[in-house]
């Protein structure tokens, strides 16, 4: 099975007006998606942020749960939070991604907007090939990834869809959703 | 297509000591759950808490979104939010969803523990068939239902697995990946 990686990304990403923005880390999203990258088996889970106050605070949100009075409470959110990696920028996750898997992972965009066509089934069997390239997958957070990280990407996902045409689910549920479909049994 | 409705509990609950307890609500909860209701078509999003400082907490959320200052930001926040009921216990989200459906709903626990062996497949047909009764998904805040609640449902649903044995999963990622498998396309 190739090695899965997610990253969440806060710079550049789009503001409710397509303006490109840096948006500011919520430790809730360190948490779920630490937590849904720990079930389904994800081997780095790599928060991306240019400012240099905003991963100090990420650290700290970490540190407290990891070594601080968080501790001793909840040793599944330790788990989880054992996968969060803080860096600058996507440079550096792939370079730490490719330290951990042996080789450079493809990207994978991921939006709602209707930007790629890869379908869940094709990604999954890419997945479970036993000599697959591992894969990063991208979230953006605010209203989504800036339009100039798809052109830096490998691969574009198709949107998640229910029956209708509405599909503004936070990152937290999409992520959960994604990391089901290529990798829920 | 049956009816679907999802409700969050937030009494009876456990903690993570096991104690039955009521959960604070967060705001962020009635956000993600409500755009993952509206992205998969659920008919009504009820959040049920037994204290009125807490059901006027949420009432107030909804209402900056709805009707005050945040009124103009997001047309689609807005859309999700309609869904949101709030009510003190669980029968009084069954007779809303009655009135709503035209009949009582099943209810259906939902867990990380293996308290359910219904599959997703299964019940995704019963939601398919054109004659079957309207459902209701319930959703535990905190460590999850109190036993008590399970005795009282009519479905229990299988626990959401990836490749592994961890599936602490946020309730914001759980229920949309569930609400997913039942309605996704």
């Amino acid at each position: 099975m190739a090695q899965l990686f997610i990253a969440l990304v806060h710079f550049p990403v789009i503001d409710r007006n397509d303006r490109i923005v840096a948006s500011a880390i919520t430790s809730l999203d360190l948490h779920d998606l630490a937590r849904s990258g720990r079930t389904y088996g994800v081997s780095a889970f790599y928060v991306v942020h240019p400012v240099p106050d905003q991963r100090e605070f990420a650290a700290r949100v970490i540190d407290h749960w990891m070594e601080g009075p968080g501790r001793q409470f909840d040793s599944r959110r330790r788990e989880a939070l054992e996968l969060v990696r803080i860096v600058p920028d996507l440079e550096a996750a792939l370079a730490s991604a490719a330290a951990i898997a042996g080789q450079q992972p493809l990207t994978v965009h991921t939006s709602a907007r209707a930007v790629g066509r890869l379908g869940y089934a094709v990604l999954r069997e890419r997945l479970e090939a036993p000599d697959g390239p591992p894969l990063m997958l991208l979230f953006g957070t605010g209203f989504g990834l800036a339009p100039s990280v798809l052109e830096r990407t490998d691969l574009a996902l198709a949107p998640v869809l229910g029956p209708g045409d509405y599909n503004h689910l936070s990152v937290r549920a999409a992520a959960g959703i994604i990391l089901d479909r290529l990798r829920g049994h």
